[in-house]
């Protein structure tokens, strides 16, 4: 991982922003900018000069084995605020806890929101960071290849997905769905078999080495009905993608779906897609760029009967849309 | 779930104390005061009178199945600023993210720190809960049962043992420690392959209908004075879990440790345990009572040569302590 560069990258916000430092306190941001798995309630500093500062709970002596940073033990909050005194602070204003919010604004930390300009870096992804989430698109292939549905129960094959998840050495990145005949969009899994009379949502990520993929496959079951909202969803698909190239921005690919789902007289249940890269849901700013990755995912639903909804991963590079799920 | 009785308990909470509700934002509470597996964003207020309001997203629509909540979907922070107007408002400081903390400060309501308040009512487990924690170490029991670990990787036997936990419908509490010959307490499993000539610790916790249990096996291996160390750690526990019972404090239990550690020369690295539940550390407050669930883990570990750490689930119950996890 090239950690050098994205402290690099973090300390020209600082300076282009007029910030004292960053304090960085989610896990995918951490392991980000130092290579570091971390876990809940650790934070990283960096500043214009110093190496980054480490916290980590006495606990996780494995972070000794991490370069390129000074080690902190967390047993009191006071090095903390060391650190952080007398420079203007961007923290991450969707993660940090508001307990220790407040405990730096009772000890005078001046802070700044800054969320937003923390993830900027993360919104194009490097040849690693795609080879990972490319690795974590291969093992979901190996287990939808594999899935047996019709009669089991949806929490069987949202566990059975989950195992094959960690069997092939990843993780699930979110909750896996699996909806027979519902129109819930984010439904969990319930003890009712899988009908083919109904349609059935798949939609499941692995997350590998941190990376995640997320991706949905419908299958729209013995109806006629669902097969035609199938073909409308899958046409409706392509056509975004058609749109995905570098200039283009994520409102825009919004207003398309909208106009897309408006000629086939569908209601707009959520957005056409989100970045992804650590975290399943990653911020675009601005205009795509060379180098990021988003998800391509209309859906259409029947409140009560059900719904169809395509997923896929798609991979801004030379010019166009490159579908890295395409094969799934 | 008694969720009635539950709500009534948050409630005498607000009147002994002055306050108008309850904002609730962590998965855990939400769950407990309403029964719904609510996702990252969703709150909870809890007032004197009304109903609780539970807010979603609008992708959550299983939401509609709870029942004695008024079901809000979360579209714009209004709704939540006119329910929180005007009453003084226990927040959860440990979870709730200072975005959202500033917002409501910005809109002036009224917001006080409550996270020991909120957790309260979970300290003493109902037998429907005791029962799936139960359920979460019978589970538990099947995997290590079958477990096969010498000459696989520490990262496979993780891996083995979270995929079990998934097969068997649970999910682990936790990311699973798989150490071999290591000293760090949380250490994070590598590709490396278990000797059976250092010891090995594995840490490792089902979540069964969102209860957790966590328990720690450790396995000295050939080498004669790790199984020295087991013995005396072994002894430490027994000797820790005689002492719960019903009137004694977890601070007690912990000079008692530092007492028995000290005795043996054992530099003392975590706390002797913790609350138990919905969350893998849970709040205990004042003396232990009846129906609580705690950890008793003694570790003892040598710097860059391993560590041997034993850990049992304690129902304190009948007056004294009933270990949960004695069989496995």
């Amino acid at each position: 991982m090239d950690i050098k560069k994205r402290v690099l990258a973090a300390r020209k916000l600082l300076e282009a922003n007029g910030l004292g430092c960053f304090l960085l306190s989610s896990r995918e941001d951490i392991f980000y900018y130092s290579g570091y798995k971390a876990s809940e309630g650790n934070f990283l500093i960096i500043d214009k000069k110093q190496k980054p500062s480490l916290f980590v709970s006495p606990l996780e002596n494995d972070a000794e084995k991490i370069k390129g940073v000074d080690l902190v033990y967390l047993t009191s909050g006071d090095r903390l605020i060391k650190e952080l005194k007398g420079k203007l602070v961007g923290f991450d204003e969707s993660n940090l806890k508001s307990w220790t919010f407040l405990n730096l604004h009772r000890r005078h930390i001046r802070l700044k929101k800054s969320t937003k300009l923390i993830k900027l870096p993360r919104e194009v992804k490097t040849e690693e960071e795609i080879e990972n989430i490319k690795a974590a698109i291969k093992i979901s292939r190996k287990i939808l290849d594999r899935l047996k549905f019709y009669n089991k129960t949806e929490i069987e094959v949202a566990n059975t997905i989950e195992a094959g998840f960690k069997i092939n050495n990843s993780e699930a990145a979110f909750d896996t769905i699996v909806s027979n005949g519902s129109s819930s969009i984010h439904h969990l899994p319930e003890n009712r078999s899988i009908k083919k009379t109904e349609p059935t949502i798949i939609d499941f990520g692995a997350k590998y080495n941190w990376y995640c993929r997320d991706i949905t496959r419908s299958f729209p079951g013995s109806q006629k009905k669902w097969k035609l909202v199938w073909e409308n969803v899958k046409n409706i698909q392509e056509q975004i993608i058609d749109n995905v190239k570098p200039g283009i921005k994520m409102e825009d690919l919004q207003n398309l779906y909208k106009k897309l789902m408006g000629k086939n007289r569908y209601k707009i249940y959520h957005s056409f897609g989100h970045g992804l890269g650590l975290e399943v849901h990653e911020q675009i700013t601005g205009e795509l760029k060379e180098g990021m990755i988003i998800t391509v995912e209309p859906g259409v639903y029947l409140k009560h009967f059900g719904g169809i909804r395509i997923e896929d991963d798609v991979l801004v590079r030379k010019g166009k849309a490159f579908v890295l799920t395409e094969k799934i």
